[in-house]
């Protein structure tokens, strides 16, 4: 009898942490890949752009992959895939909105597009060993999919994002039967998503906003402006109707949104009557109470257009007094006080701003807690992982599944990089794979490491201190020098003072230096730094990087 | 006839920002300074510490400030003293809490307490023209107060930080009588806390948490460890409370908590049964059922006792499965991530953490929209100038008050530097004077200015490229060099090529400088500049700082 093979689940991103998602299904040696997300990064990274998952592992195994499937069209699902796909040539299924996207990221990334394959909702397709069922579900974005992954060994059931939405913008609801079918005939594990698992009851319908825009708009009697998520597919189309409904023509501006609006409406994810949607040079043309803009920059990101509007540092949008601006979005955690700021200078520019939860402006696109318990019903999964949220996330979810009967010995709280392994009876955790970030600065990929980030971290506290001195290599004298040079320390004007004090103490450890014979560049170097370190933090309580040059002729 | 003398009220900080609190009221050329207050830095402010208000004004008018008058205790109302009184020398009245904490603060840097002098709540003072009677408010502090500051003028009344809590801990709730009388007797300008001017409702009873604590108590059979305020001495008090139901012992650990714990027991502020409260080396000497620790890292502070407790990096405690831990507060804006980090780091651990809104394990300090209305209603000032919020929140504020039928005119928002000038009829702005912030890092108070957090700023996205040339002042020609040393740019052993590539990128600049005869040191470093700033980004993407050094022998 030939051993059997083994069916094993290998997160390599998605698990502690909301971003970077992708998730390895491996049966036998045969690897189907589950989305391949960004990240961004967090306070700490300084300077770094984003934040990819390790997928070493992936390229050491890059002949078994055998396909890549996308859930949705969101960064954190796709974003990793320009760089996945130049190590990896496999084909990668996803539906029509979410490829459409992906495209123009591969397109800025110089990146084929050949191994693009698209699905529709409720398609299946066939990888090595693995059959994927595409399930409809709600999201915040259209053309969202859970998936159904039949193996050898069982059936993995992934919700990918989800939320269950009675009374969805396009009508499509997510696929209970199907998810209940799989229930029935039996499904060995269950991964969900955990983002909302923490909030009680439901997750309000998309539709619900319409409301609040309808409110909104007959409220104002000016021109309107609605930031928002560029992915939000269906918030648009919701603003594009109620501009309708009053009678105002819509432009689009900000460079994502202008990209997922051309996509959307090419494949007809977003609809218009003709002469609806205007150029944003046109919106001049028309009275202020028949324009609508829709915008980026719901975040406060610093380069958005809301922002630079709200600094009044944008080309064509001025802000002014009359205009309403609805931020339909709430902060993600981290860009609250970005959010904030925003808001308060649109206000000192005279605009009425509706922003805030109470509102009723926005809604999530995660399940919350009884969403949750429907899906976990439904399924019935023998084992269940709880994905797609930071710890306490997948804690909560955790606890949840458990209230709901599942026995704690059948739910993993997993973490990136480790492997469970599944029998039709058993779950068992199974060794460990190369995991972690890459983090991408530039055009560096992984360039950046913890040195570079310690580095930046001291230089962006108390700047630096540079000491050059230029010595003759036979006689071991200075011959130039020592010059001191800082930035980001003191305004070195009013602090003359203190200089003259450090290159004193420079020049008086380099004579001790002589004194002790010290001729190594090494010891003048620790000589300098110590003798300077000390005495500038007894001075000004700082530590700036302090950096000895010592130059030879 | 004698020229009238003019009212004024000119906020020098706290006004479109939660933080750094300090009002000046001028009649004539007297003055009264009403707290002093710090505010925590932004994250843009790399490297500072504190920020001050600028209080050039005050210096310069120091001969007529006659007195400081505190409301409470918190650091944005009094952390900007031990600064203020270094230049100015007057009496600063507060109550006994307010001033025990400030003591502390003085001692730390150094600044005498000569000047304090103590009142009680419903106690008046005069200072010059001004009298002064401290109203007894409720907040999340004991011994807060509101101001009634009467002026030939008319009276002004302060709120300070307030909530209306109709069942305190301590029993003394805020003097509804007092303002009402005050109503009667008539106001003419009245400012007043906005913090929460956008919340609907009433804020809930800080006694309501007992109810939470008792229920958490109930549920935990091991250790508790509870994190707060330190300031919230209430809070504490109910710890303590709630631990005697369950017969714990409890102890304190973080610095801040020591001393407001100490502070607040010599005061009379906190009391618990003899023998309650122990030391914390001596926790182990109690079953873990026993025991209950009051810390600080509420907000997830990186350097605080529940942080290192989550990080296993505490000396004293450490955290085991089965420990309880509370975390009796809500992020302050800013802080999202840090507490979210702790949170799962605990959870890790193996600890029950009991956190978030819907567990009822805080509630704010600040009035909520209908106990606005209501201070309203009681004082009727004939002026409002909404204080102690950002600018939203100062918005919604004004707003509020014309909803109770405030005429917009009569209603000021203002700003920090602005001067507001009242007779008993009018309020008109009156120009400005010298406002601002003053930065505090370290040792250093204002010697970082912008250049600086410019500098720190690029330093911290890109690092620095150095480049040292050594040249003979005579013959104008090189030396030694060009040396590159970079540092938060690239890790360097792996990007030797491009180090090498940069190297040359100097050399070529420095040649054709020659070519052209261009021998100045400006000439020869912008060359080196622009050179490689313009490769390297076209390389990298990156704009690390480049520092040209020309050394002359």
């Amino acid at each position: 009898m030939p051993k059997e093979k083994k069916l094993q689940i290998i997160p390599l991103g998605g698990l502690g942490e909301i971003g970077k998602n992708m998730t390895v299904v491996r049966y036998g040696e045969e690897i189907l890949l589950i989305d391949a997300g960004l990240m961004f990064p967090d306070e700490e990274m300084l300077g770094i752009d984003l934040v990819i998952p390790d997928f070493t592992f992936l390229v050491e195994n890059r002949e078994h992959v055998k396909a890549i499937v996308l859930t949705h069209g969101h960064e954190d699902h796709i974003g990793a895939l320009p760089y996945v796909l130049k190590e990896i040539n496999v084909p990668v299924y996803g539906t029509r909105l979410t490829l459409g996207i992906l495209e123009g990221r591969l397109k800025e990334n110089g990146v084929s597009n050949d191994m693009l394959r698209p699905v529709k909702q409720g398609d299946s397709i066939k990888a090595g060993s693995f059959n994927v069922n595409f399930i409809r579900v709600n999201h915040s974005i259209p053309d969202a999919v859970g998936l159904a992954i039949t193996t050898p060994m069982g059936t993995i059931v992934h919700t990918g994002d989800f939320k269950l939405d009675y009374t969805p913008i396009d009508g499509k609801m997510t696929d209970f039967r199907r998810f209940s079918d799989l229930g029935n005939k039996g499904v060995l594990v269950m991964m969900a998503d955990s983002t909302n698992a923490e909030r009680l009851g439901h997750t309000p319908s998309e539709s619900t906003v319409g409301a609040s825009f309808e409110k909104a708009f007959h409220n104002a009697n000016s021109r309107i402006i609605v930031a928002t998520f560029s992915s939000n597919v269906h918030r648009i189309q919701q603003i594009i109707n109620t501009a309708v409904t009053y009678k105002r023509k819509v432009a689009v501006l900000g460079r994502s949104m202008v990209n997922v609006v051309n996509i959307s409406r090419e494949l007809g994810y977003i609809t218009a009557p003709e002469g609806t949607i205007i150029d944003i040079d046109e919106i001049n043309n028309y009275p202020a109470n028949q324009v609508v803009v829709i915008t980026t920059g719901s975040q406060g990101e610093p380069m958005s257009a809301l922002t630079r509007m709200s600094q009044s540092d944008h080309r064509k949008v001025g802000i002014v007094p009359g205009d309403t601006i609805i931020i339909s979005a709430t902060p993600i955690p981290g860009n609250e006080k970005l959010v904030s700021r925003t808001i308060d200078n649109l206000l000192k520019l005279g605009a009425h701003v509706v922003y805030g939860r109470e509102n009723g402006i926005h809604v999530s696109g995660h399940a919350s807690q009884e969403e949750l318990k429907l899906m976990h019903n439904l399924v019935r999964p023998k084992f269940f992982i709880p994905v797609h949220g930071e710890y306490r996330h997948l804690v909560k979810h955790a606890k949840l599944a458990q209230e709901l009967g599942m026995k704690k010995e059948n739910i993993f709280i997993s973490e990136n990089g480790q492997i469970l392994e599944f029998t039709k009876n058993k779950g068992v955790v199974a060794g460990k794979v190369t995991s972690g970030r890459i983090l991408v600065d530039g055009l560096g990929v992984g360039d950046v490491g913890n040195i570079v980030l310690r580095d930046r971290r001291q230089l962006s506290q108390d700047g630096i201190i540079i000491i050059v001195v230029t010595m003759d290599k036979e006689q071991g004298v200075v011959v130039a020098g020592p010059d001191i040079v800082s930035r980001g320390f003191v305004y070195v004007r009013e602090s003359e003072e203190l200089m003259d004090d450090v290159r004193t103490r420079v020049e008086e450890a380099l004579a001790r230096c002589e004194d002790e014979g010290i001729t190594e560049w090494s010891g003048l170097k620790s000589a300098m730094r110590d003798a300077l370190g000390r005495y500038i933090f007894e001075r000004t309580r700082r530590r700036p990087m302090i950096l000895p040059i010592i130059m030879e002729i």
